[in-house]
């Protein structure tokens, strides 16, 4: 496996910056489910994922949960290092969706690179300006879009991201994703199953008319 | 006006870096209500305030408001110069809601600096990830905090911001503030009033009991 294809500045390290940086790089397979980062009591380090699907969340003060974004084939997991940046001061948790291989790129080393080389500090601009722009697209959404915008867009994106249109769900987990109760969640699709854009079955959702669903979350 | 006083990392550039910022940078007097930013569409430069008070909001697609910070005495500005940083895919609004002066530090030198200036480079993170985590908390609040309690946590700041209890404020000036409707805000402000926490006039909002506002915001 080639650390070097994979980080995306490569060439723009000094051959010392770079033989450091794959020098202390592990890769890493994750299975399907599993907790990978949890709020700042950890500092495990930068994820390069090569193949997988990550989730990013976090928790109210109660326990509910909202998906904040995922990260999918060649993205990075900046804020599991969130220890590089100690103006950082929310906590995220970041689980495996799916069998993921990733490469982990520790904390320490980061840190010290990002002081002394402009490239990797300006990379750390880049990432977190990206995902910094997808918070507040989501607070746009949760803001000004009604719920049922929200959830047909959410469906959507599960179903491309699934590559299905019968998406293996429970409402709980949906609730999760989206912030809010699961009465919420089935209200909706019941509603929407009425209207024939979806039909539910146990622990599925299928969606039956795309076109509808792309309609209503475009209004 | 010494520039070189009020810039942060001042110590950390070289002195052709220090010479560069201090020949571009301009100090600038701006009237409260000044709209000085707005959207992608100029890049003003970063703003370094001196005294004053800036007004950071985001606007829906139908107009409706929502204020995402405000900045202070030596705050710094960044999404006022957001091309240095291409990865910021949102637009926000920056106005003068008090008498401000401040120094602007245009775009293009600064931009330049980041790719040169490890020192520079890092600060920018630094800068972002405060946005990010005011954002992040900002999130929490809309998703998770009642009404009632972001009303009250709203009044308490403005009284804080303002250094009196008799807010000169509007119920569509407080809704633009909170993203949110007119009608929420006076119906909200109505029953804080005959709780007897607030008194309404014309115009203004009179907290008579900050302590159980406080509370309340707490709870």
């Amino acid at each position: 496996m080639e650390f070097a294809k994979d980080f995306p500045i490569w060439d723009k390290l000094t051959k010392e910056e770079q033989d450091r940086l794959r020098g202390v790089s592990v890769l890493r397979r994750i299975k399907a489910g599993t907790t990978l980062h949890h709020g700042t009591s950890d500092c495990l380090g930068l994820l390069l994922i090569r193949s997988g699907q990550l989730r990013v969340y976090t928790l109210s003060e109660d326990g509910r949960e909202v998906t904040l974004y995922r990260l999918l084939d060649m993205d990075i997991c900046l804020l599991s290092a969130s220890c590089v940046m100690p103006n950082i001061q929310f906590e995220v948790i970041v689980e495996a969706e799916k069998d993921t291989e990733l490469w982990v790129i520790p904390s320490c080393l980061y840190k010290e690179l990002m002081q002394s080389s402009v490239a990797i500090a300006n990379f750390t601009n880049e990432l977190i300006s990206i995902r910094f722009s997808e918070i507040m697209w989501l607070m746009d959404q949760i803001m000004w879009k009604s719920f049922d915008k929200r959830l047909a867009l959410f469906l959507l994106e599960e179903s491309a991201l699934e590559g299905t249109t019968s998406l293996k769900i429970t409402h709980e987990k949906i609730a999760n994703h989206m912030g809010t109760a699961r009465e919420v969640v089935t209200r909706m699709l019941r509603y929407f199953q009425s209207e024939e854009m979806v039909r539910l079955t146990r622990g599925a959702v299928e969606l039956v008319d795309v076109k509808r669903l792309e309609e209503l979350q475009e209004e």
